[in-house]
């Protein structure tokens, strides 16, 4: 298989997080070469969504995807993805990532969450559609299912956007997806429409943490390569989107070496 | 529902292995009128065999299952499983436990690992059968991909069943299956000749460790009398076995307190 162009390369700023604002994140871009970029809405209203949309744009970087919309169980979701629709927008983002929420509090009920989902992500689907942002389901690991997202599966996220209908596809997170049997006849099923955005770390060995000891590219036991090749067949031409929560690692170091090792690892998976 | 029956529950070993010998739980398991037990290998050969069987004969009590077989992609899977089957029959246990194993040292070939696993158990299902002792699948959680079974939903598992043909069937631990979206419904498919054993325990919000961090039956957010309402109404009438690891919490306690809580906690979910 061919390896990937670095041109293809995004960052999430969710890997320099630790280290640098958003204005630092898209200086960072440009000074490395980096042709894409995906925010977190944090660190957007820190640096003014105009001011962010004026600095993307003046340096040709694409928006491959907006962190975050969802958490549909939580008590606000409404207002605050409307919110996210609109930033989106203002940013001209490929897409608004949805990580969709957990169990409500002090709830066992998995069915009824999914539900709220569901419901949910169908109420802000036409406003979304008006606005022209695609709306990217990410399925998590099923060990976020608790806390942070009732959709596990890329199944599952198809089975809603199937029953959802325009508008609505799905973010392919390998460290989500990359044990699950059916990866890839699910992402075959999605085909090109549905493949919003493809992000990319590694597995670790072992992991320390449920949340924040991601890998870079390389480290972990993800085959990257032959995922990104079950991407490409079903016809995702996107960005690779390099998202790396790393508590004890790679948030600790220099943010120029994170990045500059992101673009070496990313050359060869 | 009905509350559960307290005859039916069974104590997996591993839930007191830090504080217990075999010997002392099944001396405990007698105390407190619980009526099955489910040895872990390394205290089965700790206390010998025949003195094992002897003692849990002597209590009247139930093997529900022998902890474990599997590890396919380790280097001595056939002998060690062919020891692991010897011993499930001298015990008259209800099966034996297959946790498959994870990645070959160094790999990424999680498909091939897949391979290996379908392979070690269609050679050891022969004798298995022979001696009378159904294997039962266990499908561990995704976190756990790597390191300890690549077979990680209960619908990846029966559909090695269905290639296996008859001497094999799942265990449906909790703890594993409790964020699958298709658990109600590969719990039915499965039926009363694939369900053997039924572990019980809690998924911890939030959980500080991938392996050793199991919660007390009610402690988390699994909705335990929904899943065991999907298990009996797919005609499972076998014990609930109660399986915590601990590092943090039940393994530091007196193991009399944690058998204690286990029967007061069963009766409840």
């Amino acid at each position: 298989m061919a390896l990937p162009d670095a041109a293809k390369l995004s960052l999430n700023t969710a890997t320099t997080r630790a280290q640098w604002g958003l204005a630092q994140a898209i200086d960072g871009c440009a000074r490395h070469g980096i042709r894409g970029i995906a925010p977190w809405r944090d660190q957007l209203a820190a640096m003014g969504v105009q001011e962010a949309a004026r600095a993307i744009k003046a340096n040709g970087l694409a928006v491959t995807g907006l962190c975050r919309g969802g958490f549909f169980t939580a008590k606000d979701w409404r207002d605050d993805n409307r919110r996210a629709i609109e930033e989106a927008h203002a940013l001209g983002a490929q897409c608004l990532v949805l990580v969709v929420g957990g169990l409500p509090q002090g709830s066992k009920d998995l069915a009824g969450a999914r539900q709220q989902v569901a419901d949910g992500i169908a109420a802000i689907l036409p406003e979304a559609s008006k606005a022209g942002v695609p709306l990217a389901i990410e399925p998590l690991h099923p060990m976020q299912a608790a806390e942070r997202a009732c959709i596990n599966t890329l199944e599952q996220a198809l089975d809603l956007c199937d029953a959802l209908g325009e508008g609505v596809g799905v973010a392919v997170d390998v460290y989500h997806v990359w044990w699950d049997p059916k990866l890839a006849q699910q992402i075959a099923r999605a085909g090109r429409e549905r493949l919003l955005a493809y992000h990319i770390c590694d597995w670790l060995v072992p992991t320390r943490d449920l949340l924040n000891d991601r890998g870079m590219m390389g480290d972990g036991v993800i085959d990257l390569p032959r995922i990104r090749g079950w991407m490409e067949g079903a016809g995702y031409a996107g960005f690779h989107e390099v998202e790396i929560f790393s508590t004890l690692d790679w948030w600790r170091r220099d943010a120029d070496e994170v990045l500059a090792t992101c673009l070496e690892c990313h050359r060869r998976t």
